[in-house]
Formats: C-alpha cells, sequence, structure tokens
C-alpha cells in the first residue's frame, strides 16, 4: 500500500487542472491513496493554503506526503523543492509554506527537484509543473522512493513566517485570518496565549462591530442569535454566532483587527 | 475490504473541514472506502441533507456506513448517535434524520457514542464533533465493530418527519423542496400517489408563472423551451424545461407551492 | 485491480447526482478506481466537456474508461454509446463527443448499449440514464467485460467536430475557447500551427482590449501584471498575465477572436 498523499492548491474544479495532475500522478502509482484537502485556495495564496493544510497535517500518519501547489512564481526561476519534516514529506514550489506548517520548525531535509526521471515528461512545460513535476514527484515519494534519489540537497530555499499576534500587560491583539464556510472568524490568536494569562477569559473582546465578553468554549453558550468568542476547532480563538453567519452579520471580513483587552486593565 | 462509508456534510469545500474529519477518518482504518454524497447542504439543513441522502442510500450495498454531519445542535447537550436501519448503519448527532431515509421507518437500534476509546482524542473539540466523534466511530463500524461495542443503547433520540402532501377527490397540493442544479423544481409528490389516482395523469399542475397539462414521462415529450411535470429521476413529481432552467424561467423557488388539480373535478 | 473510471460531467456538486451515479457503479465493482475530470461542466456544453477531457485522457493508462454524461438529448430517442479509440473506451449519450478526444480520430469500435442485463435496473428511469444506464455500463467494462457483451455493434453515431483556426500568408485567426479560474484565455490555435510559422514568434496578436507581441514561454517573461500570448499547458496559445487574471483586465471573454498578424506583413 502506498502512503497517503494530501493535496492543495489553487486550481478549482471547474478546470481540468486537478484531474490532470492526478491523472500523471496515477501513471506512476496506480494504487496512489489521495486526499484531498482544498483547491478553493484563493489563486496564489501561500498562507491561506498553509492554514487550511496545518488543520490537517497533523492528523495523517507518518511517512503522508503533503502536495501543495499554489506557485506565485510559477514561469519564473523559483527552485522545485521536496521537503521533510520529521515524518512528514512536502512538495511543491518554493514558496515558503512548508515553515509555516509545524509553526516554524525548519525542515530537516530539503531537495531540489532537478531529475527529469521522475517527471511526467523529460520536457515540462513552463506553466505546469504541478502535472509535470510536483504530482508525479510526490507519486514516487509516497511510492517509496527517497528524497535524495528525486532531488539534490539544498540549504537554500525561501520561509514565510506567520504574523504573531500581540501581548501585553493589557491585552493581545491579533486578527481573522480566516472566514470559514459559516461565517465564523477564525483569529491567529492560539489557544496556549490564551491559557498563559488569567484574565484573558473573562477579557472584553473588541471586534467589527461588536464587543464581546469573555472567552467562551462552544456556540451553545449563549442564546441562538448571538455572538460569542470562542476557542475553535482549530485551536485558535474564533469569532461565531450560534446558529448564524458572525462575519456578515457584525462586519468581521478577513484581515479585521481583533483586540483583547482584559478587564481588570 | 472495509466497509463503504458515505459522507454527507455541510462543510463546503473551501475549509478543511472535511479533509480533517477524513484524515482522522483514515488514522481508524488506512483503507476505508469513501463515497462523498455532497458537502454542499446549506448551513444546518436537516431536511435537506435527507433528501440528497435518501437518493444515494438505497443504492449502496448492505453494512454501508452513512455519516451524517449537519448539526444544528453543534456544542449543546444533544447527543451523539449511531444507529441501524437493517443492514445499513448512520452515524451522526441527534438531528431527525435518519427516520428520513427509509420514509419513516424506525430504526432497528440506536446506541449514544459514549466510549471515547473510539473518538479520534479522548478530549473532544466542543465545535468538531465530525473530525472528533463522528469520523472516527463510522470508520470503526466501517472497519468492522459493532453498535454496542461503540456506544450505548438508547430509546431516546429525534424523530423529524417529510411534510406530506394533501390529497383529496379534487387534486393534490404539495410543494418544491428541491431546486436542482437544471433548474429542475423536485416536489414532494411522489410516483406512489400519482398512480393510486389515474386522473392526476391529465390533471392540470398548477405551478410558479404557468399552468401545465399532465403528467409526462421525459423532457423530450414537450419541445424544447416548453416546461413539462414529469416524474423525476428521485421518484417524485418534478417540474422541468426541456433543455432550460425552469425554476428561474417559471418563477418557482424552493418552497413553492404546487397544486394538480384533476380535470374532471 | 479494476480499470481506471474517468468522470465527465455536468451534475454539479450540490445536488445527489454524482454519488447516485457513483455508488450504481460500485454497486457493480466495489473496488472501482475512479478519477473526477469535473463535474462543473456548464449544462449541455459537450464542446466543453471535450475540452477538458482531452487534457487528461492522454495521460491516462491504456484500458481507461472515460464516462462521460453531458446529454442534451436526454428523453428523446438519442442512443446509449460505448466505444473504442485504440486503447481507450468511452460510454456516454451519443453526443458527438468522442471523436473530439483524439482529434478527430473515428473510433475503432461503437456499439449500442441495449443490454439491461448490465443497467442498474431493468426499467431505468427517463431521465438519469448516468446512474441506470452509462455508469453500471462503465463499471462492468472497467472489470473487464468486452464492449461486444454490453452491446450491440453500430456505424450510426454523432461526429463533432472542432472549429479550427484560420491560416494564411498574413497571419492565424483563431479564438477563445475556455477561460481558467486563473483568468488565462485559452484559445484554439496549437502548438503545431504556431511551430509551422516561423513568423508567428513575433507576430502581434489582437484580442479584447490590447495587442501583445510576440509569444512567450512562461508568465515570468514578462513583469508582473503585464498581459502576454504564450503556449499553454494543454498545448494550445493562451493570453494570461504574470500574477493576474487576463480575461478580466483586458476583456477577453469565451468566444472572443483572437488574430496573430505576422510583422512582416
Amino acid at each position: 500500500m502506498s502512503a497517503l498523499v494530501t493535496l492543495t492548491t489553487d486550481f478549482g474544479l471547474d478546470d481540468a487542472y486537478v484531474a490532470a495532475m492526478k491523472a500523471a500522478m496515477l501513471a506512476v502509482e496506480p494504487d496512489l491513496r489521495l486526499l484531498d484537502v482544498s483547491h478553493a485556495i484563493e489563486a496564489q495564496d501561500v498562507l491561506g493554503a498553509a492554514f487550511l493544510l496545518r488543520q490537517v497535517a497533523p492528523l495523517t500518519p507518518p511517512g503522508t506526503v503533503h502536495l501543495v501547489v499554489v506557485d506565485p512564481g510559477v514561469g519564473t526561476d523559483r527552485q522545485a523543492l521536496a521537503a521533510r519534516c520529521g515524518d512528514h514529506l512536502f512538495v511543491g514550489p518554493d514558496n515558503g509554506l512548508v515553515a509555516l506548517i509545524w509553526d516554524e520548525v525548519e525542515p530537516d531535509e530539503v531537495v531540489v527537484l532537478d531529475r527529469p526521471a521522475f517527471w511526467h515528461s523529460h520536457a515540462p512545460s513552463a506553466t505546469f509543473h504541478g502535472r509535470d513535476v510536483f504530482g508525479p514527484v510526490a507519486a514516487h515519494l509516497a511510492s517509496g522512493r527517497s528524497l535524495t534519489e528525486v532531488g539534490t540537497p539544498t540549504a537554500r530555499y525561501q520561509r514565510l513566517h506567520w504574523a504573531h499576534p500581540i501581548a501585553d500587560d493589557e491585552g493581545i491583539q491579533g486578527w481573522v485570518v480566516h472566514v470559514d464556510r459559516f461565517g465564523n472568524a477564525v483569529t491567529n490568536i492560539p489557544r496556549a496565549l490564551l491559557d498563559a494569562e488569567p484574565r484573558s477569559r473573562t477579557a472584553k473582546c473588541y471586534v467589527g462591530a461588536t464587543i464581546l465578553e469573555g472567552i467562551h468554549e462552544t456556540y451553545g453558550d449563549v442564546p441562538p442569535g448571538e455572538p460569542l468568542a470562542l476557542i475553535g476547532s482549530a485551536g485558535l480563538l474564533e469569532i461565531g454566532v450560534n446558529g448564524g453567519d458572525a462575519s456578515t452579520l457584525f462586519s468581521i471580513p478577513k484581515g479585521s483587527r481583533v483586540s483583547l483587552v482584559y478587564g481588570d486593565a
């Protein structure tokens, strides 16, 4: 049985790009096990892709290959990479994403994909490396090839960083990094930061068109239709409404500022 | 080979929720066979989920596990359940849906999911039971665990009912329960009700901005662009247009009233 | 292991149609290997389906079954067909699509699907042949049945043709056949036509609200935000913008005329 391969792209599902990439992968390994994370990433939104993948990658077994094709640099001379962090593998363009998955841990091993024998064609197109390079290499890795078979070690690669919330003695300031389908506004404020400060539990939360009192555990803690701040399933502070769409009802788009102010401040 | 698991949720495909749930399931059983029914159910629309699943469940083999996570009560104390109807299994929140799949047949066996050993984590999040409870339990059931291994029998659970059309000597009154992608307006009037009354075949059908004559077998029974009433693939009376979008062209949104009036009335 | 089956439909993913068809297929062969090409084809857009499938089919292995259910003639007496082109099989309504996949090569073998023993039910619905006829037949073919087991040879079937660009001594005129998710406008001008005329490389390209100079290899050949003509991943001339949406920025919808005029003309 091949290893699991997760797929995260900005290809959408209206074109044939996802299918073409998968077909090129299945040509390498017909029994490949695939798990779509999302293909609805906004075009070239590397941080958005990282935000989704980091909710899935920790649930996958050792040896899983994470194929991420969000590629603002397609057609330039940006490198094609594969990397290892612990016992997980990553394949994709050199877009800085790998460091974002496990909270800015450096990868243990990074290779440049420079071995056309593992590509779909020995002369790949200049614009569709997902089909021609990344997909086939991911399939080879899932089938048991090693990083140093498919590429050459390198120490030169991009690193992106999450923008961290700012905490001081008066409170915490962060912002909304994702609005989900239900209208929940997910912030970049992690549970650990809240757990470290008991006053956060009863803080005032200033966000969009509303002020919320305290941090709750679940939607049912407030009456239907009422907003609340809670720690969501991604382990991040989230603004929701019991049975409603917080982002629309309280004007909280992606990028909104969220300020927790401690009650005794 | 594991049993088949169908998935029906209101998670959408833009977030990582579906992938996170599947990853938690594959952690239980790497060889799981999954069939997506739809993840585009409107948020918390239990009847909409039931309407789609009842078109698929009867086509699946004995032993299939139907995982349905549409959960208006998430974060309250609503129960987590698994149930058996004949040789099909259901897993999801206690939302009343099970009774809707096989026309209000009572389940043969219902258990409360109270055994954390079968969950993703022994301390699940308060807001994402799909990933933490329902998905893993569905995977365990598909791998051969029994209902009484994963939960404790209960007789207390919700039952929803379909709103039935009203038939009398003059005609039948029902309404539109679903508008599909092609603009076909599917009603809650089943074939059996029409078959029981020969006059229905030549009835006048009052709906939206039009009046239709008789019940047809297929779109080709009328010229291109013309509307008709027919018995659709779900076994329900449907308003369509040959090669067009009936819902838009004749103002027939979900919820529209549909009245069949017998010709000799 | 069964053969691979690709799926291309205009069913969308909001209804249960795709799942119902797959369930009927899995009832024939539980271990079926499925690859979704797209279910977002515009309703009854046979050319759109062909345009996507021809980007995927050549990547799939010998023996693959391509199930295409885009069916403008559903409910009329149009035939249900299966066909073989070389070592690939096609199943679907008689909509002319097969000839479009391999550039108007005639199929080697075509049969009418007239053997209800290979259908989902011996009395299929009049409106959902994907579930009742095409899906199950595709599953039987993937499991090793031959064309002449599931149908009767015929020489009567539709053939559609691609509209070809017009080339003369002064230039080439074609048009936009697809706009992808990124706003790239893909034309019907193939690489071969450009390769046959060295002057095309430096031609002026008149399209939408702009005039472009020469044909490039990749987006990075122009500065960010600038438009260019290039040969895209489908092997066709494409109008793109480095990091932007060409179709929107330069008013190039599907159907737009594209004129290459040679520099020395």
